[in-house]
């Protein structure tokens, strides 16, 4: 998997641009702007409503769905259980992005029940983990949770570990500038649901999207003359990505 | 008409740049920290407050008013009533942008009761078009619903088309990264409504905005290096938009 | 004190950077995008949630607080009550954002009821100070308004000036594009009470701040193209700031 990966992601890549599907997303008012942005980049149409009176046939028409818990209010508490209820009836995939539960026990209790439904990836960080699976973050532990919940697990950071159960891969792309820019987690994981929405195999699309989210972010810290000028950036090297360059820069390990 | 464009819109930049006018937009979550950038670059000032106890106090020290359904909660539409009231009261000119109406029913629905409110301008794509006028978007059928609802009827694409029943124009500016980045739509529309401040013939101000942010676009699009620093390159060139390069670049069909 | 504080606001962004405080803000939403980044480029580690469940939970583990009146909802008021409770038990430093206080009644009066619960510091423009402390601009007016509050008021615009009752500050950095890109007076005020996080005594914690955004601003201002690239300059210079820029840039008064 490890050697093939950059191949996989191109392929990816490649349909996700000629089919543009709709990638529908409930997330917190402080990325919306530029997962929106990253979403277009890669070839995806976000839809970012939340209304009782429509989300539904939003969700409905949708190829893939986010839930990501940063802005955690009642009306998009509401938006999430009826967009799940029809992720549910037509088997539309979905992304889990649980920001935050390391700081707030409100939000940890309803990340453990939107687990419960079957995300079919989940994307946080180390702190995040920990809160949702009550284990240090080490292989082992996120081996024992993709098992337990059926869901892809991905742990981003320095280096991102990704895994179904059965099998795993470190992607050492990225740059030091992530961290210092807000929505970046926000943003890789509405690219997980971009990924999912035109491959099936949960795992490689996972794997796909954060690889092609690292490769960027390592070519745009490269160009960026900071914190202020990396997310175009990056969202430019998104948009211009091809199979070459994912061979060459891919960090696997 | 056609030939005296570029002069029309450089003449009303000049005069909206020398007033300042204060341009109040009830708009999307996703759109509105661009909305107010294109504003403030343009020489506007946007106020965005939805809170019912001081948006009448708001549109009515405004110039003109937007009303952009992007974000459709009962927030927004009962500031959308509020706002219409006064505007009404005052003769503030206002621009409706029907965002996703035809992703979704209800904002059909609502788009249409608005548009019965008489604004002076409605500014959407050729999907949402249909799904408001119920008809194809050919030539014949904008002159009839600009002739209906005695709005000007800007349908905005590859090609812009602006119509108030009477007379049309064809902008050929813009690029296709403005396709590949969220939010141009709405300030494009925002734009319309800043020029409506300080031009009273609803027809040159519509056609004047559009052509001002379509060839800010296509200079955008030569100098980005992608749809991630597209947005900025659009605002440099909005800012810095004189009759010298309005004249040059203006493709008006 | 005028001479020393290029020196006191090196000193106090290298602790900023050395332990990443957290700040939790309550403020509008077009600004809160540009308001995490700027946070972030500081060193600092920016909260936005506004939940009755988790505000608490939130203010209580963060360095500092920041209240900024830009979309004045029940939401947001509820939040300030609970932060503002929270902060005062915990004796956790907070900034006061008053904006737009000059176009709403129903705003100033909630601002004044604000500033009864003693900030520590106070940032606005000159319509805004006006507003709220029923007084022309003058430095007398400045100086009476932080001995009635015993906050430090810091009013913003071509010229900064900055007191706390028994010292003041002029500093004329800063750059005139400022006016023409939304939140800029947010994020400053968000960078006062990253500051406010690690220096106790906080007229040097505001004063820093605010020469700190405001030589990043001319840096900005110096290789900007115009209002689009602006932003993203400032953020790319505050993150690279250091005390020989500091010396060499500071025009304090």
């Amino acid at each position: 998997m490890r050697a093939k990966l950059p191949h996989i992601a191109a392929d990816i890549l490649t349909r996700l641009r000629a089919r543009g599907p709709r990638v529908h997303c409930i997330t917190n008012a402080v990325a919306q702007h530029f997962t929106a942005n990253t979403l277009l980049a890669a070839g995806a149409i976000p839809s970012m409503t939340l209304s009782p009176d429509e989300i539904g046939t939003f969700v409905a028409r949708a190829d893939a769905l986010l839930i990501n818990l940063g802005t955690f209010d009642d009306e998009r508490r509401a938006a999430t259980a009826a967009a799940l209820e029809v992720a549910a009836e037509r088997r539309i995939p979905w992304v889990l992005d649980p920001v935050f539960i390391d700081r707030s026990e409100a939000r940890a209790i309803y990340a453990a029940s939107l687990v419960a439904q079957n995300p079919d990836a989940i994307r946080l960080n180390a702190a995040e983990f920990t809160a949702l699976a009550e284990a240090e973050p080490e292989d082992a532990a996120l081996t024992r949770y993709a098992l337990d919940t059926l869901a892809v697990v991905a742990l981003t950071g320095t280096v991102d570990r990704i895994t179904d159960g059965a099998q795993q891969v470190r992607i050492e792309n990225g740059h030091p500038l992530m961290a210092r820019v807000t929505a970046m987690g926000c943003a890789a994981s509405a690219l997980v649901a971009a990924f999912l929405a035109v491959e099936s195999d949960a795992f490689k699309a996972t794997a796909s999207a954060l690889l092609c989210f690292g490769v960027a972010g390592g070519l745009a810290g490269a160009r960026a003359e900071g914190p202020g000028s990396f997310p175009a950036a990056l969202l430019d090297a998104l948009y211009a990505l091809d199979k070459h360059t994912l061979a060459e820069k891919a960090h696997l390990t």
